[in-house]
Parts: structure tokens; C-alpha cells; sequence
């Protein structure tokens, strides 16, 4: 088992991570009034009961379900989590154990975080996505008026467990999605590391444990350095992000995946690197066959609708839109403003 | 003008604290994007056009109106402001500046926390409830399903500028309400200031002005020692409200305000700690003697809601109500679990 420090509490990967948990509650228990298990109707069915047989010292606890999707992570879905928890007089020695994906740990971390002020919150990602993005940093949220992540909190869960068979439920589309992810912290790393992204195959194999690790590893050191994100330092991570978001929340209905967003904002943005940041056009070339070989394209949008969207993220501090380019792979991406023309050309190129 | 440091951020206080909020805007004023201003209806009417008057250094503002009341303390008008601010383009860069009393700063304080994981906040409060408590500490929340405050965050305002002309503007009911506030923190700091409370006339000279720096400083105190609310210490701030909070809620709808619950509460508890902390009788004689010279008797309550209410309070972690009781004038009271009966006479006692 590897264990990953972070300033929002430690990361715990491979096949022992559940024995982890397991010793933390055994010492945890006799401070807990009240355990509480969030999952969706996927981990309740595929996660939960290995959770809970490789569990023994889990006290009974109480099985809060939301329906999976990014449509639960909502301001009602807080409150009626919230009003859940109060139901069954939850206090503030309560547990909350979030057993799911990205939408369901960082709405559990959200509810955590509010309810009588703080309660304890432990992290079980099942997801790939999860495991290397959603869980690692504090950051918690829902979306609002279709603004992703607009709401949320900065909170911290008492230890991540990251327990990778979880990730032979996942389906190949969600696969995908965790990888668009480790790709970006490929990118981050540098050559070597997307080198063995581009060589990653099946999730259960020796060079896909360490990858994992390393990816969290590389996220972990930019949250560190910038826990509030107020430095500058963890914008690095919303690389491929400017795109990526607009592009998810125009194609919602469609059943896009996070990641799958992700790897086409990494893709268009590689283009808008090489003219703005000065990437070399060959590892700019690199990037996108990497992309293509494991993503296929996703449908065209409207462009005056994406760039208006765009410029509701959140990173943007005022009219223009503000994208995080890479110069060099293995080197901290620079923020850049970037005007109409040049986005419109580079999302044409890709063709959505 | 006298400055309170908290480990929530700094409090001033004082005919000139407008000026030093104004120095702040005009040092500030580079680096916000936009300012909201939240108030209610009185506050827009009574304190807003002495605000803008005093502050030439204030940009352009959007101001965001509640309801006065209680009942604005709720998760949808929280979700109605987040929206608001969404809706006006706020940023990470924008500002909220709550001007008012608790119910104004603890919602916009959850608003600021919550947006964007965080957008900046600034404190005037307005009421004397909400200079000598409410304001003070960083807590945040609103009420859900009838328990006070069940639903928060810990959140430090840039700045809590308290500038006590506003009280002028206040009805004697909400001026009694801020003075049972300071008598339990005259009670926490010893004989004297309980001496000066008990000889508090107006709210505009010199010895009013003295007892509420005073009354931030103790409360500073406390908060300082405990910011999270996770060590015991801050726990001492919640004498009087075991029973102050249940009052308050059975009688909501009476129009009862904070402090005059907590007046009550003070009453009542003040006969439970003579008889399990060892507060002498004649200290808790003098207690609720002085509680009577200012306050009337609160109507009639069912004691089975009472007692359940009590229950609920999140202080208490299991199915025990604790209470925070003193032993002295001037020392740090004590949580005692307090079985039913000895509860039940308190308030025959009081008559409520």
C-alpha cells in the first residue's frame, strides 16, 4: 500500500487500502457517535458489499443513496442530504464514508463540510476519475445554473482510500474518463510519463498501480504547494479545462464523461500551446495522436454557445478567457488570455 | 477606534470605524472585480445611504435585499443568493459586504464561503446582537427543519467594522437582545463587568462604548483559543443557550428574539448550575435578578417540546442534554449532563 501526503489529508492506494480503512475505524470507533455510507445506485450495487465485508470493524451503519450522475451534484441534492443526516440525528461525531465516484465524493465532502459546521468525512473513490482527480485536494462542489463546480467548499477528508479492484466494475467509458486525467499529469510529469500513459492498458496490471500512484503523487504536489488555489500554482491542473468544461456542460444530454471532455480540451488547448506558449509542434503532433488513439472525436457543438461558456469559468477573473498552456512537457503550464479567433480555429481543427 | 484581533480576522470598533473600512476599500479596490452589498429592508432603509455616505472609496455595488427575519436563515435563500451572485457574473475577485444584523452577516458569510469555494467578505454589522456575537468568530450558518444554525461553515471575514451609531436605528427589543449577550460574557469575565452590565443605560455614551469593546475582547478570548469549536473552550460561549436555542424555537412564531431567549436561558441555567456546578445562591440570585430588571418573563412553553428541542441542540452528542454551567463569576464554565427533573423545576421556576 502506498500512501500519498497531502495538506488535505492522506492518500491511500492499492489492493490493502480497505485493510487501511479497517484499522483506521477500528481506532476511530469508540469517538464516532454515528456512521453514515453515501453511495449511487452503481456502487451500492457493485462496491458496496465487497466495502463492507472487507470491513469488520464497521459499526451498523446508515446507507444514504442518490441516483449516479452529474445532475446529483445540486444545491437541492445538498439540502436533501443535509435534511437526511439531520433526520437521523446525526451530530457532530458523525461519519460520513463517501463510497463512489466524482459526483459522489464531492458532494458527500460538500455535505460534510456543512453539516453542524464539519463532521468527519473519509473518502473511498471506486472510480478511476475519482481516484486520480475528484478526491485528491479538498475541493468539494455541486454545479449551479449549469456552471460546474460553481458552489462548494475547501474541506478536507480524514484519509482517501483508494482500493483499485474497485475499478474492474467500472465500464470502459469510465475507464476513459479517469484517463483523460493521467494523461494530464502525464503531461505534467513529462516524456517518460507519457510514455507509459500511451503504453497503459488493462487497469489490473503492476505498470497501471504505479501510474496511479504516480499520477496522485503529481496532483498532490500542486495542491500542496496551493491548497486555497489562490497562488496560481494548482491552476496548472485545470490545463485542457477551459475547453474541457464548456465542451461537458453544452454536451451534458449526451452522456459525456468528465474526461472525455477533458481529453478533447486537452487536445484543442495543445493547439492553442504551440501558437501561444510556444509548445513544440511535434509534441504538440504527440499529444493529439495520443488522444486519438484511445478517444474518438466528440460531436460539434455550436461555437458562439462554447465561448460563452468559456467565459463562465471560473478561473476567469473578468471578460476574457484565460487558458492554462504548456510550453514544455514535465514543465508548469502558464496562463494565457486568448482571443476568439484563435479558440475558434483551434475547435475547428479538431472538428467539433 | 479600537481593534479586536481574532484569529477570524480583525474587528474595529467605533465612531470611526466607517473611515477605516473606507482606507481598506480604497487599498482593496485594485483587485475586486465587482462589490455586492447584502442587506434587508431595514438595514437598506435605515443604515445603507450613512454607509455610502461614509465610504467614498466604495465602487459601483449590486445590492442583494432579504427579508428581515429569521426565516431568511434558510438553505433557500442561500441557494437564491449563490444564484444571484451567479447571475451578476461574480467572480473570484468579487466582494460581499453584509450590512446587518446576525441574521444578514451569518447568510452572507455561508453565501461568500460557499461561492466559488470562496469569494471575498467583509462584516458591518448592524444590531448589537450582531456586534458582540454574531460577527464575531467566523461561524457562518442558517437554521434547517427548526434547529438554529444546524447548517454552516467556518469562515473569516477580511474585516468586521462595527460602528455603533447604527444602534440608534435599533428598537429597544433588538438592543435587549444584544444586552443578554453581554451579560453572558459579563458573567464569563467576572463581578465588575457584571456590575457594569447591570449599570448599562444608553447606547450612546462613553460606558456603553467601554462595555462593548469589552464584550468583543472576551468573546475574542474564546474563539482564539478554539477556532474550530473542537476543544471544549469556545464551547463556554454557549451558557444560557441550551435552553436559549429551544426557547427560541418553540416560540419562533412569537416574534421572541435571540437575546431574549437567551435571557430566559440564562435564568433557568443559572438555577441548574447552583445545584450541579456549585455556583453559590447568591451569585445565581443576583444573576436572574438582574435578568428580571431588564427582561419580562417569556410565555408558557410545553416542556416535553422543550426538553425534545433540547435534545436536538448540536451540542450534545448522544441522547444526554448537556448544559455550560458556571461555577463563578469570571471563571470558565463547565459541560454537565442534567437529567430531566432537575430541568423540569428550573423552568416551573421560571415559570415559562
Amino acid at each position: 500500500m502506498q500512501k500519498v501526503e497531502t495538506t488535505f489529508g492522506p492518500v491511500l492506494i492499492g489492493q490493502e487500502a480497505l485493510d487501511g480503512l479497517n484499522d483506521w475505524l477500528k481506532h476511530a470507533e469508540p469517538t464516532l457517535s454515528r456512521v453514515f455510507v453515501l453511495v449511487d445506485e452503481n456502487t451500492h450495487e457493485h462496491c458496496l458489499p465487497t466495502f463492507c465485508a472487507a470491513l469488520p470493524s464497521l459499526p451498523p451503519v446508515e446507507i444514504l443513496e442518490i441516483p449516479s450522475g452529474e445532475e446529483s451534484k445540486s444545491l437541492e441534492m445538498v439540502t436533501s442530504l443535509l435534511e437526511a443526516l439531520q433526520e437521523h440525528r446525526a451530530d457532530r461525531n458523525s461519519l460520513l464514508l463517501s463510497l463512489g465516484g466524482g459526483v459522489v465524493t464531492d458532494l458527500g465532502g460538500l455535505v460534510a463540510s456543512l453539516y453542524m459546521r464539519g463532521i468527519r468525512h473519509v473518502v473511498v473513490p471506486t472510480s478511476l476519475l475519482g481516484m486520480v482527480d475528484a478526491s485528491i485536494g479538498g475541493k468539494t462542489g455541486v454545479n449551479l445554473a449549469g456552471i460546474k463546480n460553481s458552489i462548494g467548499t475547501f474541506s478536507p477528508a480524514e484519509g482517501v482510500y483508494c482500493y483499485p479492484p474497485f475499478l474492474d466494475t467500472l465500464p470502459e467509458k469510465e475507464v476513459l474518463s479517469g484517463l483523460a486525467e493521467m494523461l494530464k499529469h502525464a503531461l505534467l510529469m513529462g516524456e517518460s510519463a507519457l510514455s507509459s500513459w500511451e503504453a497503459l492498458s488493462s487497469t489490473g496490471n503492476e505498470e497501471f498501480a504505479l501510474a496511479l500512484v504516480e499520477s496522485v503523487q503529481c496532483k498532490a504536489r500542486f495542491v500542496n504547494r496551493d491548497p486555497s488555489d489562490h497562488l496560481g500554482i494548482r491552476a496548472a491542473l485545470n490545463m485542457g479545462h477551459t475547453v474541457g468544461h464548456a465542451l461537458e456542460s453544452v454536451l451534458l444530454s449526451t452522456g459525456l464523461t468528465h474526461g472525455e471532455a477533458v481529453a478533447a480540451g486537452l487536445w484543442i488547448e495543445s493547439l492553442l500551446a504551440e501558437q501561444v506558449a510556444g509548445l513544440p509542434s511535434s509534441t504538440g503532433k504527440r499529444i493529439r495522436s495520443s488522444i486519438d488513439q484511445r478517444y474518438k472525436r466528440l460531436p460539434r457543438v455550436d461555437f458562439d454557445l462554447l465561448w460563452k461558456k468559456m467565459h463562465r469559468d471560473k478561473k476567469n477573473q473578468s471578460e476574457q478567457v484565460t487558458f492554462v498552456l504548456l510550453h514544455a512537457l514535465g514543465q508548469v503550464p502558464i496562463l494565457y488570455p486568448v482571443g476568439r479567433s484563435l479558440v475558434l480555429d483551434a475547435v475547428e481543427k479538431y472538428g467539433t
